[in-house]
């Protein structure tokens, strides 16, 4: 597999333009190019320089690429596959950062020619800002990112993957399709789903009082609706079972506090303390929280 | 009523010695007086000098009291109202700094003489730490404080604390304790919940995937067991009706998921992203966030 000389990134958002600034400094040697399907995203690119190119299409922008990078929300994929697959060179490989992963492997595996190679990226950083003019080129300093393969991913391809995803900070875990939509609907788009919730479930007036508890707890359902509606479109089903694991958790704190049974209730949030405090030692010791 | 020289506060934790060493930086003249049920928080207090003067029993503490302040866990409070009645000195005023407010309000009538005066109290300041060690004397810092009075409530005594709290650097709002317990309630006692929910929803061995969303979401969850026990137990009508609303929410957008109703999705998803926008320009434009 060749060198890496040139990175595309196709979506020049938060993440998009935080990857392309990143390998700037990262990546001795590696000429990066963008597209934004917005003239005025392409505007903004051009004058905060977040890329060594700005293209105007996309068929140019990836002519002739190494790797491509989609930074676009999921349900766009498929339609870029499609689009980019005529102008792809033979043996670039094309990742994402979508926070799902069984669908973009489906749809590469449709689109793609077999002499380009897909591997499924999701580096685990972000913002509930968005816009080109938040990229950062330290978005993933101690950040995680998984990187996924399936029967078909090309061996090579995903050790390149993995290496570029190191080279910009993370630390890389493997892992399938299927696994990686199971656990993060449950760490990541359920609390999200919590989070809206909680926040629909609000009165305007009533949440003039809410303290930094509340603001934290809901912070991400700040996030932008677009990319979360395709996150949650195409990762239902672990969807639809975490949201049922959390309401059967509400109904138990519920009858615990209705039946007026304390112990019960000190149990279940000495339950929840104990996990999390277990959690952030995780966290802290893998220099993922400082 | 006569001039503050002592304020007497029962419980040094976070919050009671946040009280005593925002008195001193902020009350001249004012001696604090402080009582811990456990001898090593007596001892701690008086080696951190959180307060000028620690007792080793409750009555000692209050019996030269202008005002006294309960700050340990709401439960307690109908107990040490009794214990403290025979020490108060006539034309003491006590209040509290507990989360709920319509039970205090009755226990006080209930256990209290008529020449004591009762005014409810709830900064909403804190932290998921806990103990005398992390006390600061800026946690009411742009914080608001709500002060609640029932039909009973004497003017003077209500006009006192309201001033103690702004005098201490809090905003104060006044309502009655089924207003406060109502609206917090909402904005605070149910997003404790759904984050224990969540975190408890959660497998050990996937929550380590967690990223910085999931951390926050779950923040509150890290509360101390027994202080939130107590708020659940006290406000448990109120908190039920509010885990109601927030299941009707989730199953809300569970349905529109499975549905495949990507509109309905991002529909829910742009109302919460608005209501959380208002919150927190309000939240800034009254510098409560900075």
């Amino acid at each position: 597999m060749k060198k890496l000389r040139q990175i595309s990134v196709i979506g020049l958002g938060l993440l998009g333009s935080s990857v392309t600034l990143t390998i700037s400094r990262s990546l001795a040697g590696v000429k990066t190019v963008g597209y934004s399907h917005r003239g005025v995203t392409r505007e903004k690119a051009r004058q905060l320089g977040v890329v060594d190119e700005v293209c105007d299409d996309i068929e140019t922008c990836v002519r002739e690429a190494d790797m491509v990078i989609l930074a676009t929300p999921v349900c766009t994929f498929e339609g870029i596959f499609r689009e980019i697959a005529p102008a792809l060179p033979d043996g670039a490989i094309v990742t994402d950062v979508g926070s799902v992963k069984v669908l973009p492997h489906r749809w590469a595996e449709r689109t793609l020619s077999r002499k380009i190679y897909y591997v499924g990226s999701h580096p685990i950083a972000g913002s509930e800002k968005r816009g080109v003019e938040f990229g950062r080129d330290d978005l993933f300093a101690n950040s995680r990112c998984i990187v996924t393969k399936s029967g078909r991913t090309n061996a090579a391809a995903l050790g390149r993957v993995r290496r570029f995803w190191q080279d910009l900070g993370c630390s890389v875990n493997v892992m399938t399709p299927a696994e990686h939509d199971r656990i993060f609907g449950r760490v990541s788009h359920v609390p999200h789903v919590t989070a809206v919730a909680l926040v629909n479930a609000g009165d305007s007036e009533e949440l003039k009082y809410a303290g930094k508890g509340f603001i934290d707890t809901s912070r991400v359902a700040s996030g932008p609706a677009n990319v979360w509606t395709d996150i949650l479109m195409t990762n239902a089903e672990n969807i639809s079972r975490g949201i049922d694991a959390v309401i059967r958790e509400l109904n138990r704190i519920q009858r615990a506090v209705l039946n007026k049974d304390a112990k019960a209730v000190e149990r279940i949030l000495s339950e929840a303390g104990a996990k999390r405090a277990a959690l952030i030692k995780y966290k802290v010791k893998n220099k993922e929280l400082l």
